[in-house]
């Protein structure tokens, strides 16, 4: 384009008309080569439903939430959200792969009480007794316990009574039927439990209104979590409560994160077993799940693998151990280990580059083993601007990161931006996520529309949809699409089948997922089509 | 750089450090041929210090602002920000030219308040009685009454009076004694007027915090704040009270932007008087100024001249009115009008390609007229991706724009960038006002580093101080370099140089103010190692 202004209008608008074609030319879709009449048709339909509804739902009056808009912060606007038209469409869209989710944080935290409070071996204790005072601080701490450990529970004292003694284990039943009619009683219990494993919207926009804050939050939840978890009859149920309600929410394959830090999980009558069992579970789970669809002739699901996971304050003698291990359970279970990822907070944690030598060594030890085993790993979860995190996107990338989890910062980095694409490295994005834990105050200033305008591949993430309450992948797809006016359904469905692509799947087994996609995809559009043009008629 | 992952860790950190040096590579900081060892020595003295006082005055406990930190809200932080050495450090940086900042918007609104006592004209009404229920929500209005209209002072009732009649006028030294004592009487009425030409942290922090609720407070802070302005014997001093207190904060040229949308301003006596006046005036009392610093033996004063705008809410008809007066003033004062830009809120107001045909016209008038007058325009002042306030920068970019106001979305656009480094375009950024006007929540989300970082040119601006309490230019340049590590004393120095460079002023009047800048550069480098090195000595 020269750099002449245009003498007449004509001459003008042709001459925009070039230029924005060329500022968005590197976007995935806008390099579609040709779009099938019902994408064309059900991209202007949503395009219209999103327009409509910008204008009434979101400009409604809502006593409790004083400045509603699309894309605003999710823990306030999410009661909106659900009864949008265009969430409600986009609960159907089909969503390919989850690429980044911590296993721990997955299962709906009411399901997870459930799931605990069927089985006696769990207790809970605090570290005081719990008042008015310190409903809202002072956290949960559950165990299990082995049979022969089980106290009497006969005259036990519960947690709200003034006499309970700090730290004494009461069986989670009694302590629920016994927590205070002043605190709510019974559901009280629940409403107490219930806090510590999310994050509430007056902490995220109130008292823990900045990253480090919220981290120091977000970090109690699995601590709260991790033993009900990692206790092994509730395991069970909570990977297939993870896997089962993806695949409700259109998701057909995941990738999670596992942590494999906690070095055993207690079997059902109160033994620690090694956290191999964690996989061979894992694997047991998933195959059953399959079976049952396939007895009832449903399709839609590809399968599950494991991402290895570590946190990022272990030191190297350490992270050799864990490399160690990783590579035994890939020789064991090579269908389900997919990669490897250190975890936590990058800000306060160590640096990759402190494991440098270490992780170099891990592609020896791997050729050594016989196995693969690529890094996928965190960087640029950050705020920083040339920090320690903010650099761990430079050693992330030079160690062959199959993808980078979050990137967030990744769109300061001309250079890098340029490798992504080079080396066709995919970003999982957690909208939702990067929102609540502070790094943009909304959606509409994510740095994900620089991602798509510079054509690097997105594959949206929940990252812990337990904690946040985005459920699924529907309320990420949402937030995304509505916080841009150039993001549309094209958009979206590139994003999913990216998600696909660019997971540890073989070539093969992409190929099926993405042939199925594309089937669920052009289905979608039907849907869309019908229902949207439905709802246009009734708001005209 | 090749993509083989390096097998020992020295063959690592060489390819790391290459990397790291390509991804900077574009940054006007690191394109610097050579640093002069009082440069090295100076960066390395700030970054001391900004490291020392973000661990100590940032994170120290302050009762009234919950979560400090560097970079943080500016209307919660600035009370410590004066605190910190870095602010008192940067006050005496050579800050090169203000480029962007709205002439209404740059004066202290107790200087404005002061101003305004003095003159008998000046009266003031509201309609309705204020009380402590509408105190914070009921506006001030004033008006320069000519002599033969002023009324009868005696019997006026004061506007916290109860019988107090909606709209009346009353004197306003009169309706400042009048202020009921409850309301906390004179001062309570100063704390009124000021609150009305201000933003408070709770409208923008709080009951406004978006970009849509917010910017229409900040427009009543010019309604309320026009008549005072635009009153001739206030306006002389308002002019020369900007410029002087401008040098004072080392800013050595200025460019503002006036809104010729008043077609008049009101004489001494009350009458109105064309606006060419405002032009008189503002070139006598530069003229003025200059006498004065040459008297008194000072240098570091350039000058000043006009950026000629009118508001994106007339019609293209109007518009072609106030081209032909930015001609005429052009013919009659050409050293004094630099360029012509439309102003006003983006997001709600009409885009640039609505005024195209007429916009195009311009060169084509200009050359009849035998003059020169760059549009400078404001573009992408928006969250927005793909909206018309966002599109704006493809239209200001078409029709030649020398730089762009705000431009804050333009990191979305790829193609765009890459055009403003090749035809040498300039991005006036105002840091402060795009988080006051809720564009980015604290600095840290701010883009700026993407800019910098892809090697942009940019000039740091106020926008408008007297609102937002960023007088001069040391409140952005010191938020800037709180909230990145990689940006330093350096990169300040290119900013500041680069506004001389990017500014209007002739080939030869460039030269002096870069060699004027060099020379106060210089001096400045000394101060930051002696002062520095001071404290550092103290706070080991």
């Amino acid at each position: 384009m020269s750099g002449s202004i245009p003498q007449d209008l004509a001459q003008y608008n042709l001459k925009r008309d070039e230029l924005i074609r060329a500022d968005r030319a590197s976007r995935l879709d806008h390099l579609r080569a040709s779009l099938l009449p019902a994408e064309q048709e059900a991209d202007q339909v949503i395009r219209r439903i999103r327009a409509i509804e910008a204008n009434s739902i979101w400009t409604a009056d809502y006593p409790s939430i004083p400045h509603p808009f699309p894309g605003m912060e999710f823990l306030t606007g999410r009661t909106i959200i659900v009864q949008t038209k265009l969430f409600n469409i986009l609960s159907k869209l089909p969503k390919g792969a989850l690429l980044h989710a911590h296993l721990d944080g997955t299962v709906n935290v009411s399901v997870l009480l459930e799931l605990a409070l069927k089985h006696s071996a769990i207790h809970v204790c605090a570290t005081e007794p719990i008042s008015d005072k310190n409903f809202t601080s002072a956290l949960p701490q559950f165990k299990a316990f082995a049979a022969s450990e089980l106290s009497d529970v006969g005259n036990v004292v519960g947690l709200t009574d003034a006499t309970y003694r700090p730290s004494s284990w009461i069986p989670i039943q009694r302590a629920r039927e016994l927590f205070h009619a002043d605190l709510g009683g019974p559901e009280g219990f629940d409403r107490w439990v219930t806090r510590s494993l999310t994050i509430d919207p007056s902490e995220a926009y109130g008292t823990h209104n900045t990253s480090t804050k919220i981290w120091s939050k977000f970090q109690t939840t699995f601590m709260v979590a991790s033993p009900l978890v990692r206790y092994e009859p509730i395991l069970i149920e909570y990977i297939r409560q993870f896997i089962v309600s993806s695949i409700e929410d259109g998701i057909s394959y995941v990738e999670p994160r596992v942590n494999f830090m906690y070095k055993s999980i207690i079997s059902a009558d109160g033994q620690e077993i090694p956290h191999r069992q964690l996989v061979v579970i894992f694997d047991r789970v998933v195959r059953e799940i399959k079976e049952e669809l396939k007895r009832d002739g449903k399709e839609g699901f590809i399968g599950a693998r494991i991402i290895y996971t570590t946190v990022r304050f272990c030191d190297n003698e350490e992270l050799e151990w864990y490399l160690q291990d990783c590579i035994a359970l890939k020789k064991e279970f090579p269908h389900l280990i997919a990669g490897f990822d250190l975890v936590g907070h990058e800000d306060v944690l160590k640096p990759l580059i402190y494991y440098a030598e270490t992780l170099l060594r891990f592609k020896q030890m791997q050729k050594e083993a016989g196995v693969e085993i690529p890094f996928i790993f965190h960087a640029g979860e950050t705020l920083g601007d040339g920090t320690m995190a903010d650099t761990n996107l430079y050693d992330a990338i030079l160690m062959g990161t199959k993808r980078i989890g979050h990137g967030f910062s990744l769109v300061k980095h001309p250079k890098l931006l340029e490798i992504c694409k080079e080396r066709d490295i995919a970003v999982e994005v957690c909208p939702i996520s990067n929102e609540i834990l502070r790094l943009t105050s909304s959606m509409s200033t994510h740095p994900l529309p620089i991602l798509l305008n510079n054509g690097i591949h997105v594959a949206l993430c929940s990252d812990d949809p337990s904690v946040f309450g985005n459920m699924g992948l529907t309320f990420d797809y949402f937030q995304v699409l509505a916080a841009s006016e150039l993001t549309g359904l094209i958009q979206l469905g590139e994003m999913a089948k990216d998600s696909i692509k660019y997971s540890t799947l073989d070539a093969k087994e992409k190929q099926e997922a993405l042939v199925l996609w594309q089937k669920q995809w052009e289905t979608f559009l039907e849907y869309v089509i019908s229902t949207g043009n439905e709802y246009l008629a009734s708001h005209n």
